[in-house]
């Protein structure tokens, strides 16, 4: 087996998030899912952004952002996933190419058009998000690379995307690549909503041993092991995969790899401006340390850096320069 | 004549701004106008946006920028320009209607399409911009919507959009339509290419009386006059417009009002983080003061404040609650 040539690889939604400041009332009038991830169709999509106030468009997709981070922390990345022929899949393949990641998948035709995420941020920075997936729930199996694929020490996968039919074949086939070719998987469960409906297929992936490194937050934890106890969740899953990464908000995060485990603090913030992207920086922050062979806990802290300054500004793509901030705050 | 029902109707570019962080090497790299405008077409503006980084996509438009910080300030507004039928023409329409702005000028189809500007913003808050003027330049005479013109207080026009044919027509047109209802004309230079190219239209609107009021920075009063000096090139036409204003960056601004003089230092300010819209702001803070009959220093002094506001933050269209910043800072 040859040496990997790129660090991760990752299969996501291909999203162009729309966020827009809202007040508290609006989120209630509108019956959003305060905090939480809804999807879609056309009519609601339309519904809700004639609700929306002036926005701001910003490449997204939880993958997507997680490998703009690892990028910008010196990672090699490859993407994979739908854009549509359209405006929107224009900006969302000019942003992740110009973060320095490589993205191959080609455009698909007609309609639907590319995937938009209307987000309403709320003045105590949480962030509400409704998805319209649009072309990214028919990336085809024949649209992964797999000689690339077979080339990326790891494999991440987004929770997020298992929902469409087709990208779930397409994740699944990906497994198949990546574990013929002696590289790991990783996984983050996404949302506690996917887990609901496809929570038998992640936990028997992970009883079968296919995926290496597990990402969760304490909610979708709590879901996925049906324990409401934080640590009687962590002691049903670490033992199963090589890595497991829980998030716990302002409670910080822990992981627990092969018998060892690491905790850390949330590191402090200002104030919380906008929360679009936590999850996905902090992924970022952790493979960037795990790929380099990092301890437990460096890893963890560079996860905790990353998060911070992605919840200190609009939008859930890195503003500043992550890879001095996280060489400042390490030191 | 009847009193107007809306305060301000400006017809302008209608362009969503693509933004992106530069180095200074970049610009010069680039062969970038820095701090100017410069018109692009299709190749350029692809190589420009290939060669720029992950970028963020916010409505923009010089005279639409200022009508959305009107409407924020409570002046009632309505909005003329072309977009074509896709989806940044979308993000426009929605982005303007969102701020409460009147805007049902018809969608344009097929190509060009929808106008963008590429700017590039360097480390000290400049703004480059490099704007494809698309479905922008084709506002068509017959778009107007002339009872609608007819009954706003004031018209602002966008010097900026007298360089193409078609609206240098409709905005010929709205100028007298606007004048047989006895409106006031508002015009901004813009840019001193264009005062360059269109100088002598200009100087003779002006001498013609057409323009009541004027806003100009330092150096576009430079072209337009012919002076170098400052107060030599107000002096020339303060006596020809009922309402001069003239911004000077950080040395402030001054009005000339039917031979009254006031003047304004710029608002202090921790970090200027990019420049876009600083005119077209100050613009706005003016004329919401004028257009409820403040005195003109005041007009001046809420020109700064949002000017002041709209350096602050990345994009051309206000984040702060405008009406409050104005209260709290005049106060």
């Amino acid at each position: 087996m040859a040496d990997p040539s790129l660090d991760v690889i990752a299969i996501g939604n291909a999203i162009v998030d729309v966020m827009a400041p809202a007040e508290e009332a609006a989120i209630a009038r509108l019956g959003l899912n305060k905090g939480g991830m809804t999807l879609v169709d056309t009519t609601r999509a339309q519904e809700l952004y004639d609700a929306m106030g002036p926005a701001k468009e910003i490449s997204g997709g939880s993958a997507a952002n997680t490998l703009a981070g690892l990028a910008a922390l010196g990672a090699k990345c490859a993407f994979i996933g739908q854009v549509a022929d359209d405006q929107l899949g224009e900006v969302f393949a000019h942003d992740i190419r110009a973060g320095g990641i490589h993205f191959a998948t080609p455009v698909r035709a007609g309609d639907p058009p590319t995937a938009r995420c209307l987000i309403f941020v709320t003045p105590d920075g949480e962030r509400t998000m409704n998805t319209f997936l649009g072309a990214s729930q028919f990336l085809p199996p024949a649209a992964l690379d797999e000689r690339l694929i077979a080339s990326a020490a790891i494999l991440y996968l987004e929770g997020y995307l298992w929902d469409p039919e087709e990208p779930r074949s397409a994740m699944r086939r990906a497994i198949a690549v990546a574990r013929e070719a002696g590289r790991k998987v990783a996984f983050t469960a996404s949302e506690s909503f996917v887990i609901e409906r496809h929570g038998d297929d992640f936990r028997a992936l992970i009883e079968e041993g296919q995926i290496d490194l597990l990402f969760v937050n304490e909610g979708e934890l709590a879901t996925l092991t049906g324990e409401s106890d934080f640590e009687a969740g962590v002691a049903k899953v670490a033992s199963k995969v090589a890595v497991l990464v829980a998030t716990r908000s302002a409670k910080g995060a822990i992981a627990v790899a092969h018998g060892e485990r690491a905790e850390v603090p949330a590191e402090p913030i200002g104030r919380v401006v906008d929360t679009t992207g936590a999850g996905d920086l902090f992924a970022a922050g952790f493979l960037s340390g795990y790929v380099v062979g990092r301890p437990l806990a460096e890893c963890l802290r560079r996860g905790a850096i990353c998060a911070c300054e992605i919840i200190s500004h609009y939008g859930a793509r890195p503003e500043a320069d992550l890879r001095k901030l996280v060489a400042e705050r390490l030191s």
